[in-house]
């Protein structure tokens, strides 16, 4: 049901990251539930988390560790979100990661954990940690393809991509998987992203990118304004390449990095929950950057507009009433002009004279619909990528224990 | 399909008033769709109005009118919002205007106009003014259920209410009728409401008040978080009683019009589009009243708690998350407790040992579900009502134009 969006064939391996995944039976039963990622030693590590108060276990964990040491390891679990399990969940996020540092022959603090699933229930660590040595011995450069559909829940595509890029004449690879298909919204949703580089990238520059990239990809998009416990998004650098990246290859770099972030943000709204269209949203002509993204933001959250797209029903009332509630100040509908696609919707405040609803239906048939919303208040912009509202969304979410 | 939501049997006229339903054609054929209202010369009216930027053509004209006469004529269309109308749509609404200033030997701009229904399409003046003569002949002060059937749209159950109350030994009436059912969300939604009574009160006092009461009560709903282009609630005061309401008899006066508020501000979520459920989200502890409301919409918004709720289902970490996400500052979930119903789900951040499914269930099996959280920063506190998320209010909204 996925729009427009498929598996890749194949992704390409990154030196120094090797993976594995096994089934622990967390909550599955005949499917992959515990992904190993292991980091050869020098690696670097850059995150963004959830700005949820209530955030995760693993999340609080992850932040301490990333404080406190360079990780080796990374240990996710799908099925069980460890999220509203209070000290015990604390207790069992550590444990999972004394485990993985036994075996892996590391400190517990070189082991970033991460959950995905349900809410407020505890966490086996039991089962994780009887299916370890299975992991421990699977370890294969090989395993990005099968780590991508490990760590899915309500997702109906593994969403991956691999990318090189030259940077003086040498090639680095850039590899990335994604999960999350509900409760996305900027800040991190459910969801979980990975992505490595054999790069040699310095770790603050490596962070100070990562936060650039996160607010044009991940923070712009939406399915159900619904913001999770355990949103995480990790970067990796080996530098197993030995290419450095600095200076005058920091372009090349962050921009494979950005087409790599924007393509799996992106995909996790084209799978959002019940998705039948993938939807922009581009704000322009604002005063400021937030402004265009508050705006944005309303009219990808209005669920009246999100239905009416589900309908593919050119009911452009609706949007112009999300924007005129947004929570801008002073806001001049005289100054405003709406598109559906290239069709002129409203000028200037006014109905468009060009605007027959033909031209709407055609706009609103599509399985990619944008919309462009000029405010006529300076010179910022933003978009926002959300999908339609359908029956399949309050199917899954209410019979899905997320 | 309304939750515990019936038509009342009778109303009460109040003197000074009088209302005529008609079927005017406009998108209904079988029903009435224009609403006339008559108030006696020295009635004083008060008003609150959508805050939408793009506000209705009727809302403009409104809110000129108000600040220019006493109103003597309310006229009032289901089925055509004449919103999105642009300039054609202002003429239109003036026009009505002048229609009924004629007929009813008054200046236009004592005559208050109304829409509600779908939005973008130009208001068929000529039907409603075909259908004035017949309006102004059946004026009548029994008309009042009549009128609360003729503005409905989405509405599946008519709204409302008459109360009579003692001040200083003589009784005062006040009947009062809504509509809505989708765009519900503070600051008036798709929404119509009004409220008359035979108390003699001054116009700034009655504005006070409502602006009071408003805030207590219909900016206390949400349905879809969809705020209309335009919601109006009206207060009219004919004074024909006799009975003077200020300074010691304005408490008395004052909770009767609060309760007769909050009833057709709840009865409007009790209808709301698909409701199965009647929520009440009671946020207390906070620093600031404000800051407990910001709290309330969130998890009254949140489509993943309303569709758990939908579904019966007790996934509390669903109402954590949303809590957390919330727009508050430094919010310390260690202080935050959580209850559904009686049963304690979170208490100062830990999920209660006291909790299991079973309680959860039944709490979730009920009609009408209370949640309340206290976040341990304050004294203050707000209640936010709203329904669950359904099926229906998909179906509804894609394939209703509104």
């Amino acid at each position: 049901m996925a729009v427009n969006l498929q598996a890749p064939d194949t992704l390409l391996p990154i030196a120094g990251v090797r993976l594995a995944s096994v089934n622990a039976g967390i909550r599955y039963k005949n499917r992959n539930d515990v992904l190993l990622i292991e980091l050869e030693p020098g690696s670097h590590t850059a995150a963004v988390f959830t700005r949820n108060a209530f955030c995760a276990a693993p999340v609080h964990v992850c932040r301490h560790n990333l404080l406190h040491s360079n990780p080796r390891y990374l240990l996710i679990n799908a099925g069980n979100a460890n999220a509203g399990t209070g000290e015990q969940g604390m207790q069992a996020a550590r444990a999972s990661c004394e485990q993985v540092a036994q075996q892996g022959a590391c400190w517990a603090e070189q082991v970033l954990p991460f959950s995905t699933g349900v809410i407020g229930q505890q966490l086996p660590v039991d089962k994780i940690t009887a299916a370890l040595p299975e992991a421990f011995a699977k370890l294969d450069a090989a395993g990005w393809m099968e780590a991508s559909r490990t760590i899915m829940t309500t997702d109906t595509v593994a969403k991956a991509i691999s990318r090189q890029v030259q940077i003086f004449g040498e090639t680095i690879t850039i590899t990335g998987i994604a999960k999350g298909a509900g409760m996305i919204h900027p800040n991190m949703a459910t969801m979980l992203a990975y992505v490595a580089t054999d790069a040699l990238v310095e770790k603050t520059i490596l962070q100070d990118l990562l936060n650039e990239v996160v607010e044009e990809t991940f923070n712009c998009i939406t399915v159900d304004g619904d913001t999770s416990t355990n949103d995480s998004l990790i970067v990796m650098a080996t530098g197993s390449s030995g290419v450095y990246v600095g200076g005058d290859g920091l372009p090349a770099f962050r921009q494979a990095l950005l087409e790599i972030c924007l393509y799996l943000a992106q995909a996790i709204v084209r799978d959002g929950e019940g998705a039948t269209k993938f939807i922009s949203i581009e704000v322009q002509g604002a005063a400021t950057r937030a402004e265009a993204r508050v705006v944005g933001n309303t009219v990808a959250l209005s669920p009246l507009v999100k239905t009416a797209l589900f309908a593919s029903d050119p009911n452009w009332g609706r949007i112009l009433a999300a924007v005129g509630r947004s929570q801008v100040d002073a806001l001049d509908v005289s100054r405003i002009s709406i598109w559906l696609g290239e069709t002129l919707l409203i000028e200037n405040g006014e109905p468009a004279s060009t605007y027959y609803e033909e031209l709407g239906a055609a706009e609103t048939k599509r399985d990619e619909i944008p919309i462009r919303i000029h405010l006529g208040r300076g010179e910022a912009a933003a978009t926002t990528w959300t999908c339609d509202f359908s029956y399949d969304y309050v199917k899954i979410n209410a019979e899905y224990r997320s």
